[in-house]
């Protein structure tokens, strides 16, 4: 089959590789589509080891698994866990220590014909939403679990810092809320999809300091981690939703001083993302501006990393 | 009067300050003795601006101010609030953001014969607190504020990174909640008496990373706040209980990943630290390393800042 592999920080299309064969509590998935994400870009740039088949968000067809599920269409959480860890006993399973994650840890991902994984990970598609839809659950999902970790209601003010992929998903959700939400970033014409949808945007030195209960930094840089650390009212919480190239370099003492929270923030859930991507209550199709095949994968890329450009789609199978 | 005046980052033994004067909200206190504290030391090397009397650790008698006070001993809150800011009226008073600090920020400290706080701010001593349990009360309440923002019980493996002063202190503190406690630091003598009081302690190279629920950072040096993060299961938290000279440098992407909660932790309740001691659930006494007068301050603080010197205290008017 065909797949886009990375090894030693460079990607290459293979067309010579083998189609996986699931265990017994896996399903073989046929890849529909998959969409490239920041954490693809960061691994193409050697941030964290891992040698396979990149990608992690996808839509596909159960080819092979329970009978219930053949032919379905399926999305399918990440983290590959083993059932009988710490965290999979407690309420942690994607902190499971010894999971695979697709296409990031360990186990090949999604730009490719096939891929493998768990039963237990995958999620019936609404038939009501289409393969571009279903492409974003993975990340939706990314941007619920901040709801997992923190209340989050009509009486606070939350800042999301980023106009990105991330930030647009993260600020959909958080409106859902009723909450007083405000996004910052550096594109007007980003900010502009949110504030169509009735978001409060603004651009970065619009902003008072000191004036947020929460802050969602959703730029990956450091310039966003201080800024969001500013937005903060004493006692306020910052949502680290970001990865970050490199370390990253802090006012310990503020965060000391005025009793800041900071708390990480990964993988989430993928029932109520599906739910909201039905219901239609999030709109991603404005963030698609790049739409590729599995063979012009290395453009699909290329352009993915282009300076703000938001989601780009690898049709594979369609 | 005499008093500890800090100029520059420089210290010295003033006689000449004038007698402060309370407004109508506040007592004047002579001042029986202070402790120094790493903050003291912190403000001396110059590391955030402040001018005047040194000192925030203290127990004096109330020589002005309402009836039922005069003469009473006393300690004191050191932050000194406007009552009508944002988080006066909400739950966070020491984030007045109009307040003044005791011998921090904008107010005379107690390394002096006299000082001024409000009436709000003070507490009987029990007449069975000798002065130099009492002197601890700031110290042992910062202690305490950890478990006013995190609830800590019997099931969790806690780690607190330090044999210092502080982590003295938060380690008898947590201790007390029947945790899986652990300490760690590099003076075993200091680590004695921690196990002398039934504490479970260990060399820092003794401990097994990924191990434990909550880490309390006790150090403030960049090392401690490293073994500290990794000591954290997935999901643990990392109590920031010091403040850190100059910049903190540190993995963010491994908080995000681990989904980590950092929490910063200053300033807590004085009645349940006042109680703690007159039960003589805490022993403060060892840590207690160096005693002088007020004329011999500067010597006091000499000796505060050698390696691995815990408490040092300041008799002013016995
Ligand atoms: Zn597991
Ligand atoms: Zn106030």
């Amino acid at each position: 089959m065909k797949g886009l592999w990375l090894e030693n920080q460079q990607l290459q299309l293979k067309s010579d590789l083998p189609i996986p064969e699931p265990n017994k509590d896996e399903a073989l998935v046929k890849v529909l589509q998959a969409g490239i994400c920041n954490t693809d870009l960061e691994l193409l740039r050697g941030y964290y080891p891992y040698q396979g088949i990149l990608g992690h968000e996808f839509v596909g067809v159960v080819e092979q698994g329970p009978e219930n599920l053949i032919n379905q269409r399926v999305v399918g959480e990440i983290n590959a866990v083993c059932g009988h860890c710490r965290f999979c006993r407690g309420n942690s399973p994607s902190h499971c220590e010894n999971r695979s994650v697709l296409g990031i840890v360990n186990r090949n991902g999604a730009f490719a014909d096939y891929l493998t994984l768990p039963v237990n990970n995958l999620h019936r598609v609404p038939d009501s939403v289409s393969n571009d839809v279903a492409t974003f659950t993975e990340p939706l999902a990314a941007a619920l679990e901040i709801q997992q970790q923190i209340s989050i209601d009509s009486t606070q003010r939350v800042l999301v810092v980023g106009d990105g992929k991330l930030g647009q998903l993260v600020a959909q959700t958080l409106a859902l809320t009723g909450c007083d939400l405000w996004v910052i970033g550096r594109h007007r014409e980003k900010l502009a999809n949110l504030a169509a949808r009735g978001i409060q945007t603004a651009l970065e030195t619009d902003i008072k300091e000191r004036s947020f209960d929460i802050a969602v930094e959703c730029t990956g840089n450091p310039q966003g981690f201080g800024f969001a650390r500013r937005s903060l009212y004493p006692r306020g919480i910052l949502v680290l939703k970001s990865t970050y190239a490199g370390k990253l370099t802090l006012d310990a003492s503020a965060l000391v001083v005025d009793e800041i929270t900071v708390i990480g923030s990964r993988c989430g859930p993928f029932a109520p993302a599906l739910k909201l991507l039905e219901q239609g209550q999030v709109n991603v199709k404005p963030l698609i501006q790049g739409r590729y095949s599995l063979e012009e994968g290395i453009k699909a890329f290329e352009t993915a990393q282009k300076r703000g450009i938001l989601k780009v789609l690898v049709e594979i199978n369609h």
